[in-house]
């Protein structure tokens, strides 16, 4: 296999993009990556995508994209792996370009979720649940993550407010992002009055509905050295799977693909838990934060939340995560969501992160999850 | 990059499985196809479909067939590309064996379509066109099709009845294969009083609206030339792409993805279409097999009418096209269609195909095509 390295990144600002279409917001992005990179040639574009044909009814989008992108004739593929569907992008990049089939390779994640009414996305979102035996039934995706938190409540005797801190968090360090979507800080008080969503799940605990676009342009690791960004290597490329319906796992607080790819990750790229300098987290909810840093091997089972009650998820912590907002705090267009935390895992081994800076930062994790912990993909990026 | 071979195929007969789930589908497919292989590893599944999400209300679907075939924790990804995403999906599969980071990989094709009355089922095959220019003002998928034959017609000073060949022979194939929905040869006299669906398309210019799913497992060279069906290599794996909008193209009588997509695949695979023994064209209306024919280099510009009038596209033929009844005979679940082409091809280069065998075939070609010629996925096979 070839190695793999990153040498252009671009978003655009998440908000909510009333005025803008789904093919605008990728444009905007994949002009923005080429422009970082100083390089025209691109031989293809794998977009991540989970709804454009729920919410835009198009399909074909990722031809879409490179047509609107002037980069035709490109091999152009759309990746779907529900909210993991924009680090799965570039899962298809890497092994484009680490098969030796292609050189210049984009890899997007686009979401336009705003132009439908919040009742129209909540069932869109459904779709990522099993539709036969969890959506059907009438159960939402914040529901789901709701039966987890309590679950989790009940198991290790937690209280609702212990996950303020991640909230927290996310808020402190967007307000640091230009491109974030919610740049203010909250406290602790202010996550507890927060209205309730799904019962234990408040808005706070929950990453908001909005649009965006974030691409990374990849190339063979002896291009990626010469180029004239600092070059930033993709050290480990992962992706595992557990059941769909929550009710089919052993133990739903157990989330296996996502300790599955951090485990296959972390043996390729040679690295352990403690090697990690930053890691961009999918907070979707508090709760998935929670798990996820369980499963990733940063917290023995149950005590995750005294992870982040210590401060240690913090940028001056030893595991800083979602270290520009993450999810909750920069905003969460689903199929977007994974293309942007490696832009900003890149942003930050490049030492550009501005006020949001981790110092030092070497070695960095990105993980984007699908369903209610069904699919995980995971890279490690280091410098 | 390291060489790929077929090791297993397996497929569901296409036709109206009301009483059966998409998965349930994937799942006959998949389990076919390791049976046929005789392997019981899989490292990957990647899953082209194209409008899961529409119809079944089910996105994250490749994990779901994963986790439903019993695969679970292997990588597994959704790969779209309108019709052509059943070709995408070996496209993936590929790229994942070449590079080296899987051994074992299934490309499985797989739709559901009809849960849903006609009016949705057209509705969502509309996504693939352009959903701002062109979808958002009421014209159909056929209908854009229909402006591309009538345009034909005009500039090439051609008959409807001239279509007829391509109908005859995709269902002289199809009775000939016992997983095809159309099963019974028709005539030029049938195919003259066949219904006007858009002027001038009829029904039996069209492909079906059908369930059904193929499975492709893949291996490297090396592991294929050891397997227990005979070997099949895959000498070229390509895509390609045009404008969506066939309002935006020079000239909408060129297909040009279909042509770069094609050159592509003649230049890796080191053949000249005299070579091809046989073609699986995405006949999803018989002017899409016209074109095809003429942007593939297999005829010149307004002359693939007369290739078929001579019966050179028959079994018989020097051009053999939709052998076991294409996507008009064996019917065209759409994310399947590229799955199913790959999987006679197989069955051709085998010896395997029974009454529609091609004596003496030793180099096929199947092409997925996506939108109205927008994006178009190629692969060469040999034994």
């Amino acid at each position: 296999m070839r190695d793999v390295g990153i040498i252009g990144i671009g978003q655009t600002p998440v908000a909510e993009h009333w005025g803008r279409s789904i093919r605008d917001l990728a444009v905007e992005a994949v002009q923005a990556a080429r422009q970082d990179a100083g390089v025209e040639r691109v031989d293809a574009v794998y977009v991540g995508n989970m709804l454009s044909g729920e919410l835009a009814g198009q399909e074909n989008l990722a031809t879409l994209v490179a047509d609107a992108a002037g980069l035709l004739p490109v091999e152009a593929l759309k990746i779907e792996a529900a909210c993991a569907s924009g680090g799965a992008a570039l899962r298809a990049a890497y092994l484009a370009v680490a098969s030796g089939a292609h050189d210049y390779v984009l890899a997007v994640g686009v979401e336009k979720m705003t132009d439908l009414l919040t009742d129209g996305v909540t069932a869109a979102l459904a779709t990522a649940a099993d539709a036969d035996y969890e959506a059907g039934h009438g159960i939402s995706f914040v529901a789901l993550n709701a039966l987890l938190m309590r679950r989790y409540m009940h198991e290790h005797k937690a209280r609702h407010e212990e996950f303020a801190p991640f909230s927290v968090n996310s808020h402190r360090n967007a307000a640091r992002n230009p491109c974030a979507m919610y740049r203010h800080e909250i406290t602790a008080e202010d996550f507890m009055a927060s209205p309730i969503v799904s019962d234990p799940i408040n808005i706070l605990d929950s990453a908001g509905i909005c649009d965006g676009a974030a691409a990374i342009l990849v190339a063979p690791g002896s291009e990626a050295r010469r180029a004239r960004r600092p070059p930033v290597r993709i050290a480990a490329s992962t992706c595992a799977t557990d059941t769909v319906g929550l009710a089919e796992r052993k133990d739903p607080l157990v989330w296996q693909a996502v300790a599955d790819s951090a485990r296959l990750a972390y043996a390729q790229a040679k690295v352990a838990p403690r090697d990690i300098d930053l890691f961009e987290v999918h907070d979707a909810f508090t709760i998935v934060s929670v798990l996820s840093l369980e499963a990733c091997g940063f917290a023995d089972r149950g005590s995750a939340l005294k992870l982040a009650a210590e401060g240690r998820i913090a940028r001056e912590g030893d595991i800083p995560i979602c270290t520009l907002g993450g999810l909750k705090g920069r905003g969460h267009p689903v199929g977007a969501s994974g293309a942007y935390q490696l832009v900003e895992t890149v942003l930050q081994l490049r030492g550009e992160a501005g006020e949001a800076q981790v110092k030092g930062a070497r070695v960095g994790m990105a993980q984007s999850v699908g369903g209610s912990g069904s699919v995980a993909v995971t890279h490690i990026l280091t410098v």
